[in-house]
C-alpha cells in the first residue's frame, strides 16, 4: 500500500480519536488527518502522544480559517483562534494547518475576502515561528456564503503568493475543484505551494451539499488525472481521503477503511 | 415600473401558461420568459397568439442545450432537439434561446465540454437563418455533473467568441455566478454578448440545490452591483426574475409577483 495514503478522521466520523488511531494501525496505514474538535476532546498533548505511540504521523490538522466577521472584536477573536490552531498543530507535530477561510460576513463578499487576506497576513509570523505551513483550501463555490469566500485555486494562489512559498500554500481537494475549467493550469502554477492533496468523489445526484461526498469511484471525478497533475507539480506528500457522508458514517468503519484502501489503489495511485 | 422587468414563468410554476400571462397583465408587466415544456402543452402557435393578444413580449425561451451524450446517436438527437427549439423560439417571436448546456456524459468532463462546443457550432447556422441568438448560460459549478459543464462566465465567453457576437452570447444569472472572483472583469468582457440578465438570490443556508433559489433581498447577493455592471457593459435588455423555490411556488402567485415587483424596484434598478 502506498505510504502516502492518509485517513482523514472525518471519513470515519463515528470513531472517537483513539478508535480512529487503532483503525489506522489495524489497516496498516501510516498517516492520519485530524480535526481540532476531536483533538480538543482528548487534549492536544494526549492526542499527540496517542498518535505517536501508535506509530502514525499526522498529515494535517483541520482547521483554521473562518476569518470574516461582522465586527472588529469578532475578527480579532477569529485571529486569536487561528493563533491557537497554529499552536495546536505544532504541539501535534504536524506542519500543515488547513484553512477553511470562512463565508460572507455582513452581506459583503468583497469585504469578507479582504478580511481573509488580512487574517492570513496576521497569523503568518506566528506560523513561521512555530514551523507551521498554512494551507488555504479553496472550497466549492456552493459554500461561498457559509464556509469559504475563497472558491477557486486561482484565487487561493493569488492570496498565497503574497507570502513566502514555504509558509503559505494551498490544499488541492478534488471535491471542491473538479469542475474548474482552469484547474490544470492552476495546479501547475501551484507547484511547491501544494501542501495537501485530499480526495473524495462527487456523486450524481448529490445527496447533500455538506454530507454528500462520495467514496472514490462512486461519482464522476477522474482521479488519476488529479494525481498525475499534483505529482507533476512536484507534490510528494500525503494523499488524504476526507469523506463527509452520512451513509458512509453509518457503515462499519473497518469496512469503510478497507474500501478506501481498495479504491485508493485502484483509482488514485495505479 | 421598469419596462425591463420580465417574469420568468418558472417563478410562478403553479400557474399554467394562460394564467401566467393573465397574471403579468394584471401586474402591469410587459415581458414574460417562457419554458418549452409549458409552451408544448398549448402548442407553439397558440402560445404565441396568447402572449401577443395579451400585449406581452417574450424576453427569452428556456431552454436549448443538453448536448453531451454517451453515444453519437444520442448526440445527434440532442442537436435535433436544439434545432427544434430554435424553430419554436422563432415561432414565438423571441430572439433569445437560452442554452443550459448539459452535464457530464460518460464520466468524461472534458469530452462533454467538447460536445457542447460541437453542438453549438452545429446549430449556429440554423439560429442565424431564423434570427435567433443563442445565449450560453454558465450554471453554478454545483450543477457540473448533471446540468451544465459550462460553469464560469470566462468559459462561456471562450465558447461564444468562436461565433459572431450577434449570434452567440451569454446569460448573466446572479444565482449562478455571484461567487466568481473574476466576474466583474468577465461581465465587462461580455459586453454586447450579454443576451439575458436573470436575477434571484442565494439563500444562506441553501434549502436545496435546485429548488432553493431565493427572492431578491432574502439572500446574500449584492444586486445593484450586477445591474450596474451589465448596464455599463452596454446591456439594455430585459431583467428576468427566475426563481426555482418550492416554498415560493406554494404561495399565491399574485402575491409573489407583487413582492417581486417591490424587490425589483428596491434592489435591482433603484
Amino acid at each position: 500500500m502506498s505510504s502516502r495514503l492518509s485517513l482523514n478522521q472525518k471519513t470515519v466520523d463515528s470513531l472517537d480519536l483513539p478508535d480512529a488511531v487503532d483503525a489506522c494501525v489495524e489497516a496498516g496505514l501510516a498517516l492520519i488527518g485530524l480535526w481540532r474538535e476531536s483533538v480538543a476532546r482528548h487534549g492536544v498533548a494526549e492526542s499527540a502522544e496517542m498518535v505517536a505511540k501508535a506509530g502514525l504521523r499526522i498529515s494535517s490538522l483541520c482547521r483554521g480559517g473562518f476569518f470574516p466577521a461582522a465586527t472588529e472584536v469578532r475578527f480579532e477573536e477569529n485571529v486569536a483562534d487561528n493563533l491557537a490552531a497554529i499552536d495546536e498543530a505544532a504541539a501535534l507535530g504536524t506542519d500543515v494547518l488547513v484553512l477553511v477561510c470562512g463565508g460572507v460576513a455582513n452581506d459583503d463578499l468583497e469585504g469578507s475576502r479582504r478580511q481573509v487576506g488580512e487574517g492570513i497576513a496576521r497569523i503568518v509570523p506566528h506560523a513561521a515561528d512555530k514551523g507551521i505551513k498554512l494551507a488555504i483550501e479553496p472550497l466549492h463555490p456552493m459554500f461561498t456564503a457559509d464556509r469559504s469566500v475563497v472558491v477557486t485555486m486561482d484565487q487561493a494562489l493569488d492570496m498565497a503568493e503574497l507570502h513566502p512559498p514555504d509558509r503559505v500554500g494551498v490544499v488541492v481537494d478534488t471535491y471542491h475543484i473538479w469542475w474548474d475549467p482552469d484547474i490544470w493550469a492552476q495546479i501547475e502554477r501551484a507547484g511547491e505551494r501544494i501542501l495537501a492533496f485530499q480526495v473524495c468523489d462527487w456523486l450524481d445526484p448529490l445527496p447533500d451539499l455538506l454530507m454528500g461526498r462520495g467514496m472514490m469511484g462512486d461519482g464522476v471525478i477522474e482521479f488519476r488525472r488529479f494525481t498525475e497533475a499534483v505529482n507533476e507539480a512536484g507534490y510528494e506528500g500525503p494523499i488524504e481521503v476526507e469523506i463527509f457522508n452520512q451513509a458512509i458514517w453509518e457503515r462499519d468503519a473497518g469496512e469503510v477503511i478497507a474500501e478506501m484502501i481498495e479504491r485508493y489503489e485502484e483509482l488514485i495511485v495505479a
